[in-house]
């Protein structure tokens, strides 16, 4: 690791208008000194299928699976769908966590946020999440956790952060992520 | 519903030579009498975005929510991927449960079952997707639960169920289902 | 069943202020007719040894035992502590669970309910106790489900519920739990 | 942390034959060089209850606590029930995180191990244990894991530990929790 943390970002969701893509940008703004936050776009990540796997990682893939190993850690914003990890979310890592045992992921810390319009922030999504990393043998930030519930009310039209709590929140978030991935790197 | 109960299956990986696909083929095949159990590919349902939705259900969403509707319950054969439900598994249900309140999930008795090479038979991957099933109101059973572990020892290279104890178990966990799907059925 | 349906309830706190003993109170003014909800103090219950449980039920544990058995379904009102089911909760559950195959718990229905001072509202305690009532085969009622969260701005100091739609939100979940006891009893 | 790795280890399991205490006195047999072992009986810690606490830590609980304190690391060998974690282990975490923000847990490195008859080697139990340490802000070691399924294959009638690949993989289990805790001492 160099002078600076190089994070990569990634949000479980789709749609343009998400919140949580939204809470990567603001994250990215926020992003204390120190740390580079890049933003990877999954949207051309396909479903994960073995025998296309065979064949040869799909582009997406390939170049989703490179990013992470030339971060230093990740950052993840995740919504919540059906009380559990969406399935966005979770396929994404699923393709990022082959092969096991050599896979990017392995030895990499992580950061689970999460927005949605909902009372819980996500935070049924995010445990499940975390379960993954488990396998992956990466290293989740136990605390703080950021649970951005009723999203509506926290972002403007435009997707702009503009809850001050919650933007302070996030700032005091990222320097402790900072903090997390640096014990690592300098193991 | 009719006289016979009918049983919508699908299965939570895209690989060919799945054995959770080959599951749902020895379940096909012992059927008990009174159910018919219809296997549905999921491999065209693309990965959930809420702007594509907005413009329409895309064909493979729209037969399968149709399938579902048609059903008189659920037959899931799901692998665990990263200690939980595969993003393959859950975008399908994602799809399904849309939307909040109309679903074709709602009020829908479902069965969980899974095969792994592993030695814990998907247990962690049947826990998290039993979870979805509270949000969208389905009913899963509960017992008996079928885990069918080391799923290499269990099917022949022409994906054949060949262990006599796990087909055994796997007629009478059908059984069950059928009973467990016809108590909702004269609700 | 006779003509009134027989709920047993227990709240997962042995404190006598809490949140989940004034929430169960509260039910119990507001059981709709045709439901009579008897409450019972698991203080008494020690922890789980199996080889007590070999001398014999301790009293409060046989009193416990014959009390789900007695009753046509259970309400359990749990806090959350640590992301999770408290250890209280789910020691309670751990005796009734006893003998597998034969134990008072198997095919009765279960309503899980919960009240915290955060924002969450115990949904991550809620989803850990659910999975218990897959093991003992008793079927959780999937939704509505009844997070209170803030539960220091729903109750006045003498542990009244005096949050008026909470008050109504419970009054509805009751409801559907006598439908949901009344499904099963028809078996 | 001095020259010497200190560990507190802990049964989840009250049971005087418990796997789960065998499984920890084999792990202190085999603490490698430069690790020492301790293992505390929770037998005495009563039921989480917060009058009780108010008047101040029981006896057995105090010693808990400060024997936390005192260990650079902590492992805990649980047991699973109804498929999740059981009420006794919970239990003892529950007093170990209080006061939130200054428990004895905050900060501390954690390895989670578990044996069973079945052949999930408490893989549920262990996955919602980990949920816990998340809140508590303690740093559970992803990998290895530890499942001894169909334990009692794997102990003779004295508890002993006579299965030699399971015996290999928890000297190497340990290595890498020496390993881990050192990680955070060096913080």
């Amino acid at each position: 690791m160099g002078d600076e943390v190089r994070v990569l970002a990634f949000a479980g969701s789709l749609r343009a208008g998400s919140f949580n893509r939204s809470l990567l940008r603001a994250a990215q703004e926020r992003a204390p000194q120190g740390m580079r936050i890049e933003i990877f776009d999954i949207i051309e990540v396909p479903l994960y299928n073995g025998d296309v796997e065979a064949e040869g990682n799909p582009p997406a893939v390939a170049a989703f699976k490179q990013a992470i190993a030339q971060s230093d850690g990740l950052l993840i914003a995740t919504p919540e769908y059906n009380h559990g990890v969406p399935g966005v979310t979770k396929n994404a890592i699923d393709w990022a966590s082959r092969p096991p045992g050599s896979a990017p992921l392995g030895g990499k810390p992580v950061g689970i946020i999460g927005a949605s319009p909902g009372i819980t922030g996500t935070a049924r999504g995010q445990s499940q999440l975390r379960q993954a990393f488990e396998f992956t043998n990466s290293y989740c930030m136990p605390q703080p956790e950021l649970l951005v519930f009723k999203a509506h009310e926290k972002f403007d039209a435009e997707g702009n952060l503009v809850d001050t709590a919650t933007a302070d929140y996030l700032g005091r978030y990222l320097v402790a992520l900072g903090d997390w991935i640096r014990l690592f790197a300098s193991r």
